[in-house]
């Protein structure tokens, strides 16, 4: 039984497509079981309700030697502790190439478009395999997720011929109400610990070179409703201060991304990030806020900027 | 213009692959050109005048930040030496993934295929693009080369499928003849220096961990006529000594693969390698010989069996 999973602080895209990929392969004959590597969002639960599901189990210790399929990660520090251990033989990804390595020929399918569910739309078609209104509305849900309802920068064609393709399988009519009312759905953020939000959708990166090696942890809170996690400003940078001792970081960013209005104030801890961020973006804090404008994007606009910033001088 | 390249030391897979995925590129709208790393081997000219084509040009040096596509190997030990500078956008391969990293979201398709032509069928199929027959007869070559017309343990059943659904696009009757002749092309050694035999299918591996690094050249001569190769045993070892000191290697090994009767004797240098093959083998060499049996494949048995041996105990 192979298990998949996405990765740490798991948003919509990895726990769908652990779950999208785990029932692919499992009719393709490959006996599969999907995880999740943390506590949900408050987006996941509702798209999981509507789709008429439970959210997959946690993902137990595994022992050294377990063969692996990754969904939606590739990154060692975004993943398990002891991947190092574990046998890597699938994955199925649309970031950039970090550290992971194999020691066998795996199954390696990343492609640069807005989701994970979208490429995993195409493995449907691949195999001939009809999409099962289940599957499309995750499918669905994944791609409106990460790509804010094609609002980020990383929105493909294909993304959007996916959804085109996926909706009426999915049963979702009005695709622009289904993605308002997710965003509404994890904009709710209630009375959730500042530790928490900080940590709903939050990555740490390495930078640098070996020489001068910096570890980031990146935290993005997507909201249709911004003015409500500014209120928490203080509690927040608090939870960023021990965010980054807990994790012997060298920095913490928190972005705040309004989704109606594509746009991202970025919470800044201290001098240091400071210095980065004004730095790399060319952007002065005040009142330790950061306006990077319409940078939305961790994955395409954010990391690029801060690994060219932090790459050794060659 | 996409740059598209195999590996160093070009073999047909590495050669074809390059050109048929640059005319796929080019038939979905990116234009792509192909280039090969160096000199080809003896099977290669037989397989691209049956073809009627040219073989590509070398690849000029590249400026940095130049976009490349890299098909039949990821490893930067076996590709262009700036690697490091250039982006890789698409990587096409069916070898285990080494030390590439990106710093965008590249286009990546592994399969743990037998051939790179297998998976460029696969994504024919999937743009729904027609087998032209030139390319097929690319693919097939690709396939039974890299194969040794199934005889390798690295063959799969899509390997199978795919030259039986392209031998016929090809014009390919008789495959097992083609095989043959193809064999016996590279076979066909006369008086090749050396060195050039050493490394007409060489590749560096770097095996260990940080604090006890090794790099081992490891060479392949697929041959029906193995006696002829014996016979310039003196020869190919000082070739060997040269490689390893010019290089900077800690070992070199040179398997000699008799095709037909799928067998491995391989070449051993000195004490060093001796040491290395007997315990990662079990085998001891008589007379710089040692016999490693059926073990024809150095992705799937030889690579795999040495990268155990060095590996740090942990």
């Amino acid at each position: 039984m192979l298990p998949v999973f996405g990765h740490l602080n798991p948003d919509t895209d990895a726990v769908t497509s652990a779950l999208v990929y785990a029932r692919l392969l499992s009719r393709q004959g490959v006996e599969a079981q999907a995880y999740r590597l943390g506590e949900l969002n408050f987006e996941t639960p509702f798209v999981l309700r509507e789709a008429g599901l439970e959210a997959p189990p946690l993902l137990p210790v595994l022992a050294a030697g377990t063969e692996v399929a990754l969904v939606d990660h590739n990154e060692s520090a975004q993943s398990v502790p002891n991947l190092a251990e574990l046998v890597v033989t699938r994955v199925v990804d649309h970031h950039k190439l970090g550290d992971l390595t194999t020691s066998q020929p795996p199954y390696l399918r990343f492609e640069p478009v807005g989701c994970t569910g979208t490429i995993l739309l195409g493995l449907h078609r691949e195999a001939g395999l009809k999409v099962e209104p289940t599957d499309a509305r995750l499918m669905l849900s994944a791609i409106l997720s990460d790509t804010l309802h094609f609002r980020s920068p990383t929105t493909t064609q294909a993304d959007r011929d996916a959804v085109e393709f996926l909706a009426p399988v999915a049963g979702v009519q009005d695709v622009e109400a289904y993605a308002l009312a997710m965003f509404a759905a994890k904009s709710d953020l209630g009375d959730t610990p500042a530790d928490q939000l900080l940590r709903m959708d939050y990555k740490v990166f390495p930078f640098g070179d070996a020489a001068q090696p910096q570890r980031w942890g990146l935290g993005v809170i997507e909201t249709t409703n911004p003015a409500y996690v500014f209120g928490r400003q203080a509690e927040l940078l608090a939870a960023m201060d021990k965010a980054k001792a807990e994790d012997g970081l060298n920095g913490v960013l928190l972005s705040v991304i309004d989704i109606l209005n594509e746009t991202n104030r970025t919470l800044i801890l201290s001098a240091t990030e400071d210095k980065a961020v004004s730095e790399a973006f060319g952007v002065a804090s005040q009142n330790q806020v950061a306006d990077l404008g319409h940078l939305i994007s961790r994955k395409k606009q954010i990391v690029p900027t801060l690994e060219a910033h932090f790459a050794p001088v060659s």
